[in-house]
């Protein structure tokens, strides 16, 4: 199993480390002066290493100690694709064929909340809605990266549920940015998984259950714009950096598309999850 | 006249300061180690009391000794309002009525640059555009934020020349992020005006000149949706912090809207105007 580096938050603070099934081994604190955050661990090209050497350590936190934040606090960049997989076109039913290009629109990280957090019901809606996603997070940056060398710029991986409120998607006469956008919403987590070799995103299952019940499933290499495409054409307009984190698309079957819609409730567990990578698992709360 | 605090660069790094008529006040050299942008110096609301301090000072900086960069540097938010002029929403010729709500999009901060910075036409597309716009930075943070108490949230005024690469607005199936976020296509500036008086933005005249040509003129009475409604509306969904920047719409007139289109080339001076703000001024240049 490869590492599973995780951002978290205590009654101390915030930190980082390697999860393992005794605990917490806290990197934070043997390198939180010099990289604060993950993402100056990446940007130092340092995230593997720094799990290697975890490899000798005991745990120095229980589980039961730590709240999971999303991996990346405060990445320059966070940016989502909308309609990347199969039959998510058709969805929309407007006789549009498919998109030549990728749907982009952006998150703000505190749209989010870590693994294990309750996703955020807020008094407008009762709309919430679930998507399961893959996460790619930049180790290298660039400026119009070559597809050949798209998958050298990738750090790690992690999973998404990228929750929307779906009747604010279409509030306004364009973009999706308020339905995208409230308050912990959606989560990122549960862990950073450090990229080494292409297999751990060419053909990976990915999906999604509402208390147990699959409702999203399909695999990675049938998204209709591979990682490599999405890297080479969002650096063809924005300078990617370390750190930023890139939402990959989700599979049709979100609740929105049953007829009559489901909406996630309080109480709901939703479960994002992916080969290689784990479980991001999140309940359901109203706004305190 | 309001005082005017710039964000700059210098030979030595990066600082902010007061502009006069002389040259700069550095205010950086004497409070950059506790507050080490002006989102800092906001957040910890002394931007008015710094400028004021700053009336009896003599400047250390000449003009010709600065670059300026855009005034918030990192703002955890750089939140856009779309079609909030009359006639804008005609120009759509879509045959809607006017919207219920703002459209909003997100620009990420390295899609701008400072007052006389070229702006970038990138090799991919000829089609760059300018947008001329007022900005309003937060000073109180807060949710839901009431219409009667909106401007109470505002720290300070710029401007903006929201420069967008047409074709790529409509790129993709949904949303214009990529046509809004190429690197450096836009500009924010000069300065920052302390907000203290609602005069300073009620009915205001602002102008977008190409090479001395009118091409937009409005005032900001005419707006569809008022500074009052954009703060309420966005932080329904999000919480806004101090230092959050936010683009609040351009009139009609870009050159997009000519038949045919008359797009920015290199060579070309844009200023952008607003009563008591200042004047923006950016010319345009190939990409190196």
């Amino acid at each position: 199993m490869p590492p599973k580096i995780a951002s978290f938050s205590t009654a101390k603070g915030k930190g980082y480390g390697v999860v393992t099934d005794s605990g917490i081994i806290d990197l934070s604190a043997r390198h939180g002066e010099v990289w604060p955050t993950l993402r100056e661990v990446i940007e130092a090209g340092a995230l593997s290493r720094l799990a290697e050497e975890a490899a000798t350590m005991t745990p120095d936190l229980a589980l039961s100690d730590i709240r999971f934040e999303i991996p990346i606090p405060m990445p320059e960049k966070l940016i989502c694709v909308g309609v990347n997989f199969p039959d998510r076109n058709e969805e929309y039913k407007d006789g549009q064929s498919a998109p030549s290009n990728p749907s982009l629109f952006i998150r703000f990280p505190r749209s989010f909340t870590g693994h294990d957090q309750p996703l955020i019901r807020p008094p407008e809606s009762p709309q919430l809605d679930y998507e399961g996603e893959i996460v790619i997070v930049i180790g290298k940056g660039g400026r119009r990266i070559p597809e050949a060398e798209a998958l050298g710029h990738i750090a790690a991986l992690s999973l998404c549920n990228e929750g929307t409120i779906r009747d604010w998607v279409r509030h306004a006469k364009f973009n999706v940015t308020q339905g995208k956008n409230f308050d912990r919403t959606g989560s990122i987590g549960p862990w950073l998984v450090p990229f080494t070799d292409e297999a751990q995103l060419a053909d990976i299952k990915l999906e999604t259950r509402v208390n147990g019940e699959v409702r999203q499933q399909d695999r990675t290499s049938r998204m209709i714009f591979s990682f490599r495409k999405i890297i080479n054409y969002i650096s063809t307009f924005t300078t990617l950096v370390p750190g930023d984190v890139i939402v990959t698309g989700t599979p049709t079957g979100a609740g929105a598309r049953f007829d009559p819609p489901i909406w996630l409730k309080p109480g709901d567990v939703v479960e994002v999850e992916a080969d290689g990578i784990g479980i991001l698992r999140n309940t359901i709360a109203d706004e305190a």
